[in-house]
This record gives structure tokens, C-alpha cells and sequence, in this order.
């Protein structure tokens, strides 16, 4: 059997991610922070993520230093004041961070909690609104990466507007690949990072925040380092960052940026991740694993699958198999089921899937598990 | 005249710098956040901080995803309880932006301020620390870029021993190249970056911990993500981030530590540092500019000048030509006097300083700036 190079393994997983060549080659070079032509780097990052969330002229970008989770709270301090009160809708791992965001920024908060395999309730929703006036803003996980399960962002965005509530959007693993276009959907902002479906390397996330929202929320944030009112003033006035910014991760997103609209936007990259994940599942399917969600409610991001019953199966050692052959795959983050990943963004294709799917069968019949089913005996 | 080409300026600032192409091609691979080999690097990285520290067996490495201050707010809402009480030593504005991060923590603070071309003053300190009984944190900048000026770090860290007040210190940009050891200043933390003396790229910070310290730290933080209590404890558990890092930043500066090792620790570091401030110095001198410091005071990282009083001086046509020249230097952060400065930090030698000297020359004659004092009349 050939082994891929153990230099270079396929990222099959939420991220970090495999990106193209040209986009780590982006980073060979050393920028000044305060030089213009790193300022109009910045300018045409910011410009194209707003663009692309089809909020010209509504909305405005605020990237920030850090993971995904830094603006996520950057983003939910700023904009929720002290005297609000937001619902969470959960049904994973991203939407229980966000309540423990809430838990350290001491504001009021109530969560609306669906099994992990169970799309946001919107109906359970449209009655919490009904009931409890003091909520202010709505904030949901567009495509939570605990199971790779798509919420109903349309539906919530909609009852959003009908009750004139705000709607703020964990995007991160979605933006870039699956349609989120504020000219749509009426949300107070929306949250992602350059290293997931934009395909750049980690250590940037941003906020795409409708202006009027940014404008009235002074004074609102926690933390120095994360206040995303105060980030934007400054750079709307500079051009630059208010503190050091990764200036390699900026150069990286931009020649990122470029290779997606290179590939058709939004539309290219969600067709390519699709293809990518019809094959991973149906080839999952014929190796006789189960899938956890039904296909409507997959989205093509990241896919889970039973672990095989089998005695004979080992997760550490079929990751570290498959690890050795090149594909680096991610475990489960269930709480109720045992449970693996692989994901199917990043800058792979069909080979790369058809590679895996090699790969695990090939793993499996060394370790001699037969029966992949979660629930049936040992074959 | 010959022109450096435009694509790769020296970057003599505070940061970001110019690194080696070796730290940057380090960038070249993608990393798996949770796999074995990144996970060594991360391990290897921490050890390698700690012991930099002379905290060996005493202190832990946190290193935080973002720029040096999110590490400096971290460390402060970490260790500092909301029933401590800081006095912050001030001199330049990152003394200043310490108070800044208390005013959003709303935690009590007092600042000991001296003018900007004068160090800490310890005498001041003592006293303070003798009649306000309630102070638990002494704060201090090691060496505040806001001019290049040392602070007197041995006789604080000694008063602070003395009284028994923790310490925590600023160490950004000094860390790896001026000495400051566990073993002989008793320090409860010192805070740093990727990107300064170590010469790695810009993205993380960290700090060097007491354990003691940190492990009663459990609560104190205002912030998920700036929880460096919790990202310890995660990290010492799994060997991983809590949340997603910035793998390419974090390669480049295992790459960079090597490198520092190479040249002979904090030793060799400083003393390259060193000579190019010496040689910055001299020829600044002879070129008639006046220092804004005495020689005793000036650190080996970054130097400032006055403007020349002669109305043909234009700092931003000065900036731009030696731009155009492939030097990229600094604008004052002065409040009291117009300034600029030039770094001497960074993988640059004397080579670098002997071209920006002669590219200031050729500048200076273009711009008829014959008197380069503060002071005098137009020559």
C-alpha cells in the first residue's frame, strides 16, 4: 500500500484546515502594520468579506486578532448591552460556548436547547418571544461543527424581523460556502474566521455588524481587547489596527479571498464542498457506517458517524492509521453517542475524499472489524 | 542612488519586524490543531519560554492566540482578583493602556506616572506602598517603546520582594534579548510576544506564570477566551489549545526560538541588538538629530529622535522617501514633543542600521534640511 508523505497530511476536519500553496506562500513576506500598502490589504479584505455577506452599505466588517471564539465574544459583548437579554438556540458545542460566554459576562440570557441531532426548535422559539418581552437578541449557530447539522437560519431570520428582534449569527464554519446575504436574511451581524470555508489560515476571526448596531454600542464591551466598537472606531479613522495584527494571517486571507471568488464565491465553493461531501457519505454509507443526521439536515461542512459496535474497533488507532496514511480526521464531540468526524471543506476535492474512504476501508480490514453498524453484535 | 526594492523593506518599528526567511518558510506546511506533531511543537515552544525565564520548575508558559495586549489583559484579569488592587507604574502609553484594561475590568488601581523621558520612579513606589496598605500588584513595562526607555526593574522587583507585593511585568518588547530571570527577580508574571526580541511572527502572546499564582487564580477572569486560568488547564490536560491556534504563527516560532538559541540565547540576542542601537545612536548623532534620551536610559530596541525645528522637515515625506528606500521607521508616541523612531530590533544587523543612516542622509540633503536640531532656527 502507498503512504502518502506523513509531511503533509489532508486536514479532514473543522479546522484547522488544508489551504492552497499560494496562500501559504502569501505569508514569505514581512509587512509593516502601519505601511499602506498593508493598509489596502486590509481595506480590500474587509471590503470583500462585507461584500460577499451582500451587506454594502448596511453592514461593516471588524476583523479581530485571535480564534473564532475571540470575536464570537467580541461580538456578543459589543453588541448585547448589559440590559439586554438574548436566547441562545442550542444544539451543540458552539451554541453551549456561547451560553458560557453569557456566564462570564454576567448578563441575562435563557437557552433554548434541542437534542444534538435536532435542529433549533423555531416554533419553541416564536413562543419564548411570545412570552418573555424582555428578550432582546436572538443568537444561533448557523451550521453547528458538533455534528455538521444545519439550523433553520432562514426560518429564525424570519421571525427575527416579524417580531423586531436582533439576530446574531455564529457562521464560522458555514460563511464563505453556504448562502448567509443580509439583503435576505435581517441580522444584526454575523460571526466567522479566516480559516474555515474562506480557506485561510487561523488567527483572524470578524463580524460583519449592520453599522446602526455598531454605532450604539459604546461603552457596551467587557474587555479592552475584544470591544469591537472601539476595534472599528479606530480603524475607520487609521485605516489600521488598533493593536498588532498578524500581519502573515492577514497577507494569507487575502490571496485566500481572491482564490475564493477565483472559484465562483460563495456558490463555487459551496458546489465544490458538496460534491465532496455527497461522496464522502455515500462512500461512508457503502462501507457500512451509519451517519448520524438524515441528508436535509447535513449540510456539507463536516460529517459524523457512528463508531462501529466491534470490540475490534479502536478509535485512537484507526485516527493514528489513518493519520499515517496521510488524512488527519477528527473525533466525536457527542455527549450521548461515540462518534467520529471527517470533514469536507478546506482546499481538498473528490480525490481527497475517494483517498479517505480508501484508506478506512483498508484500516478497517487490517483491524478486522467487519460489521461497521453502531448497534448490531460482533460480525 | 540605489533603491532596496520595494517588496521586502527593513521594518525597523517595535513590531512587526523583519524575521528570517527561515521563520517564515516555516509557514509553508498546515498543521493539525490536535495531531501528535503540532502538539510537540506547542510542548516544546512552552518549554523552551520557561526556561528562557528562568522559571524552570517554578513558572508555566500560557501562551494566548492574538496580539501582546490581549496576553496583557489576560494576565491581568487572571492573577489580579476583583478584591486586589494594582499600582501601575507609568511612563509612555503601555503603562498607559494597563490603566485602560483596569478601567474596563473595573477593578481598583492607582498609576504612579513620571514624565516620558523619566524611568519608574522607586522611591515614589515605596512609599505609596507604605501608606496604601490595600495594594496586592506592582505593574510595570520593562521597557516602554513609547520612547526605548529601561525601567528600573531589578530595584522594583527587589522593593516588591521585600514588601511581599507580586509583580507582573511588561515584558513585550525586551523579552529574549534584555535579562530578566525568576532566579534573581521575583516576578509573578512577566508578559511577551511572538513577534519582538524573539523574532517569530506576530499572532501569539503568553506568560510566564508562577504556578502558585496561577493555580489560585480559578474565577478571577472577566473573559472566556482571555481566561489563561482555563486555557492552562486545558493545555496541561490534552497538550492542545482550548480554542482553534494560529498553527502557522506557532511553527514559525518554534523556528524562531531555534534560531534565538542559535545566536546564543538572550545573550547573543542583546548583544546584536546592542551594537545596532550603538551604531544607530552614533550615526544619528553625526548626523546632527538629537536623542530624546541619555545613553543610560536607552534600551537596545528602539530610539528617539526630535524632529528637526527647520520647517523643510516634513515627517511624512521623510517617511514615505525612506519607505521608497526599503526602510520602514516609526512616528513618535509622544505627547509632549514631536518625535520619531527607529528600531533596532528584529533580524537586522549593523548593515541595516549603516543603510538607514545613509538612506536619512540622501533624504535630509533632498529635503534641504541642513539643522537637524529641536531647537535651533531654519539653517
Amino acid at each position: 500500500m502507498t503512504k502518502t508523505p506523513k509531511t503533509a497530511p489532508w486536514l479532514l476536519t473543522p479546522g484547522p484546515l488544508t489551504t492552497s500553496p499560494t496562500v501559504k506562500s502569501a505569508m514569505l513576506r514581512d509587512w509593516g502594520s502601519r505601511d499602506a500598502e498593508f493598509i489596502a490589504i486590509n481595506r480590500r479584505v474587509r471590503e470583500r468579506l462585507v461584500e460577499l455577506a451582500g451587506g454594502t452599505g448596511t453592514h461593516v466588517c471588524v476583523p479581530l486578532q485571535g480564534s473564532g471564539t475571540f470575536a464570537v465574544e467580541a461580538t456578543l459583548a459589543t453588541l448585547i448591552p448589559p440590559a439586554g437579554k438574548a436566547v441562545i438556540l442550542v444544539n451543540g458545542a458552539y451554541g453551549r460556548r456561547m451560553a458560557a460566554i453569557f456566564d462570564y459576562l454576567r448578563r441575562d440570557y435563557r437557552v433554548l436547547e434541542t437534542p444534538e441531532h435536532v435542529p433549533n426548535d423555531v416554533q419553541a422559539l416564536a413562543q419564548c418571544l411570545d412570552t418573555d418581552a424582555a428578550i432582546t437578541h436572538v443568537v444561533m449557530v448557523q451550521c453547528e461543527t458538533t455534528t455538521g447539522i444545519l439550523n433553520p437560519l432562514e426560518a429564525v431570520g424570519e421571525l427575527c424581523r416579524r417580531t423586531g428582534k436582533a439576530l446574531i449569527v455564529d457562521a464560522m464554519s458555514a460563511f464563505g460556502a453556504l448562502p448567509l446575504d443580509a439583503r435576505e436574511t435581517r441580522f444584526e451581524a454575523l460571526i466567522a474566521s479566516s480559516n474555515k470555508c474562506l480557506e485561510g489560515v487561523p488567527g483572524i476571526g470578524f463580524a460583519i455588524v449592520r453599522q446602526g448596531a455598531l454605532d450604539g454600542s459604546r461603552g457596551n464591551c467587557h474587555s479592552l481587547s475584544l470591544d469591537l466598537y472601539e476595534q472599528h472606531r479606530y480603524m475607520e479613522s487609521s485605516g489600521q489596527w488598533r493593536f498588532t495584527p498578524p500581519t502573515h494571517v492577514l497577507a494569507a486571507f487575502d490571496q485566500a479571498l481572491l482564490e475564493h471568488a477565483e472559484e465562483g464565491g460563495v456558490q463555487g465553493r459551496g458546489a465544490r464542498y458538496e460534491k465532496n461531501c455527497e461522496r464522502l457519505l455515500q462512500g461512508m454509507h457503502d462501507l457500512g457506517f451509519a451517519a448520524l443526521l438524515p441528508r436535509k439536515m447535513q449540510a456539507p461542512i463536516i460529517t459524523t458517524y457512528y463508531q462501529p459496535a466491534d470490540p475490534r474497533f479502536d478509535f485512537s488507532a484507526f485516527y493514528a492509521a489513518l493519520s499515517e496514511r496521510g488524512y488527519v480526521i477528527y473525533p466525536g464531540k457527542l455527549t450521548q453517542a461515540e462518534t467520529f468526524r471527517i470533514g469536507c471543506i478546506g482546499r481538498v476535492g473528490v480525490a481527497q475524499m475517494d483517498g479517505v474512504l480508501a484508506a478506512i476501508a483498508a484500516v478497517l480490514d487490517e483491524m478486522g472489524v467487519e460489521n461497521r453498524s453502531p448497534d448490531a453484535g460482533v460480525a
